[in-house]
């Protein structure tokens, strides 16, 4: 059997949601603990009430609705994540939330007691826009937030992770009572964030794996000097060595296999003076690829192709690795009951792999776990543009319902 | 004969007016109307009264130390600037001040009136530090200044430049009233900023030519996209785009010939985060050449390669020039006496082009003009390593003291 959604509830969630948080000029800023992010739990939290669910907040702030199952020992959890990047749409994350909250508003409206308990879940925090706390939400939930991290964590304006906790009512030292062993799978529906389904004219994914990602930052410094006075010969120019080598990497991974990703995101260009031939760049490397030994592989050979032209050119270069996360493999019995699903709503699917990172990456590694893709138009994201069709917004969380029926039911 | 100049005053003078504007690092930031920049003028005239010189403070902050002459409706002028670029460095404009001071002091103490009137002048701003109003003090001594720039100018913080002048007692309605129109020679001392000298191991460089230069802001705009979900062939990066026409420019200018030169000197990448795929660069670029036509011509070639390496990128590209100044050829005559007072002196001399752009090269459109270069170790300029020699200091100003004895003697 195949669960119908609302379409005018599904619109309105996604519509009331995307107002709190959003800039004048349409992109969105809902950051961890800010008070667009406490009205926005706030308002799904009422959401899930009105749906029939139990609601519970966490100690970190992720909120909880509930629908007990006969056997209430374990859970099975879907939803995502909360917070936006800077500039941010509307649907990375909470679409995910919003999807999990019509499946269960729909299976709780069959009247029947499930199986397993079904749960949704929207996580604090994801995408460290505030804090570098990235998955702060699924690691609360998963014991790996540190007893010190509140307390040490500072957004950009000096304000501790603890004091924005305790603004929204929150307790820092609480955190690790939001630790829980229940879960029994997490299956998370999200936007796609690229244009395969799109280009394919598939209307869902299933996720086979998450890739893996290496953040470093990377310093180049040269010598700052006049640009009039200094011959080209004689310079030691730091952004044009930055250049090269930013050009000669993404050629590399461009070129190797379909794979990889390599981005150039933040330029920090010093002095930066007209005038002035800059005498250091400090610059950020995103890499990513969705098998572990290519991604390795790929980060060996970035360093070899930076150092060769750093020493070419007589600049020196250093790397630092901010961040390492591997290759998640999803669940295949849950993708199973995913492509199951799609087929008892009518709906196409096709397998392929996230290019981006997501909660089910790290929960994944600890529960079983899949990934639902809904298309994303024109494959844009983390950007006001981010848009995902109404009718494909109700497809993607009839096929989480439905797939949750076949799980808990 | 040559002019002996005292070699302790000299090295004071540099010494305490090097801390005026000071950064705890060692780097320079002397901005026009700022509080280093009012002390240092006031430091200026005060050592120009000592040396017995007549002074004068113009409407927008010029600092001039007189030595009349027996005809004293013209004047011979020395000087240069007494502003910094941001973490610059202790030479540049201020070293051409001081050997103008020391000399003309030296020239009063030989008891003798000269023929023409000799002066020298610390000007208030040639860097665009602060203001974009490059040359604004000898543009207001050329009567170049218009009656409404200093309402609206205004500063990275908002303030006027007129709120700025006021500030520093000085009155913005009067502008125009440091138009001077008996000014019949300039001759600048300036250190090289560059290593001509020091590879040749020569004592002095007489300027041939003063480069011609262009600046423009180029934007590049591409598509903001998700790092991970955007494969490589489907991005419109504006930051690789921008890379790679700034590395093709770059290598078309240094392998056109030897007089070009090209910097690209400030980058805003937007938005600025390691997970985003770049959507718009806002670049400056800094473009120079001795010779009118062939200035023109890269400046030409180069909009030719950034639209076709644009174009096959999918990314726009737009250009817009904030400067055009044409090369200026020094006076012969003034040449032929700062080279005769090297011989005089027991220095060596040769000719050379500025790859830098200074007031002589305004000045030179209007009155004849000539510059003399002292060595800059390693060619540092304009950051805190920029040095010149003690005995480098002394050798110029001595050498610009006989010109100006043969000259108005």
């Amino acid at each position: 059997m195949n669960i119908d959604i609302d379409p005018q509830k599904m619109a309105r969630y996604v519509e009331e949601l995307g107002r709190l948080g959003e800039l004048p000029d349409g992109g969105m800023a809902r950051f961890q603990y800010d008070v667009a992010w406490a009205q926005a739990q706030d308002l799904v939290a009422g959401w899930m009430r009105e749906a029939g669910l139990r609601v519970r907040r966490d100690a970190v702030g992720n909120v909880f609705g509930r629908l007990p199952g006969a056997d209430d020992s374990a859970t099975i959890l879907t939803g995502s994540h909360i917070d936006t990047v800077p500039e941010g749409g509307k649907y990375d994350g909470a679409l995910g939330v919003l999807a999990g909250l019509a499946a269960l508003e729909a299976l709780a409206a069959l009247g029947e007691r499930p199986r397993t308990s079904l749960e949704v879940v929207s996580l604090c925090e994801e995408e460290s826009s505030r804090y570098q706390a990235n998955f702060f939400g699924s690691r609360a939930m998963l014991g790996l937030v540190g007893p010190d991290e509140p307390a040490t964590l500072k957004d950009a304006d000096g304000v501790s992770m603890a004091e924005a906790m305790t603004a929204v009512g929150l307790d820092p030292s609480a955190v690790a009572t939001a630790k829980r062993d229940d879960v029994a799978a997490f299956v998370e529906l999200h936007i796609e964030q690229g244009k395969v389904l799109e280009t394919a004219g598939t209307d869902v994914g299933i996720v086979e794996v998450i890739t893996g990602l290496v953040w470093e930052e990377i310093v180049v410094t040269g010598r700052q000097d006049h640009a009039g006075g200094t011959p080209m010969d004689a310079r030691l120019d730091a952004v044009q060595a930055a250049a090269e080598i930013s050009t000669a990497i993404t050629r590399h991974v461009a070129e190797t296999d379909k794979a990889g990703r390599v981005t150039f995101g933040r330029w920090d260009v010093r002095p930066g003076w007209p005038s002035i031939v800059p005498g250091e760049v400090v610059l950020s490397m995103d890499l990513r690829h969705t098998v572990a030994e290519d991604l390795k592989a790929r980060a060996d050979e970035v360093h070899r192709i930076a150092a060769t032209i750093a020493a070419r050119r007589g600049v020196e270069i250093t790397f630092e690795r901010l961040k390492d996360e591997t290759p998640t493999v999803m669940d295949t019995r849950l993708r199973e009951a995913l492509t199951q699903a799609a087929a008892d709503c009518g709906a196409t699917s096709m397998d392929l792999p996230s290019g981006a990172g997501h909660d089910s990456q790290l929960m994944g590694e600890h529960v079983p776990t899949a990934m639902l893709f809904v298309p994303s138009v024109e494959g844009r994201s983390h950007c006001k543009e981010e848009y995902t069709h109404p009718e494909d917004c109700v497809r993607g969380a009839s096929v989480l319902a439905t797939a949750l029926h076949r799980m808990a039911f």
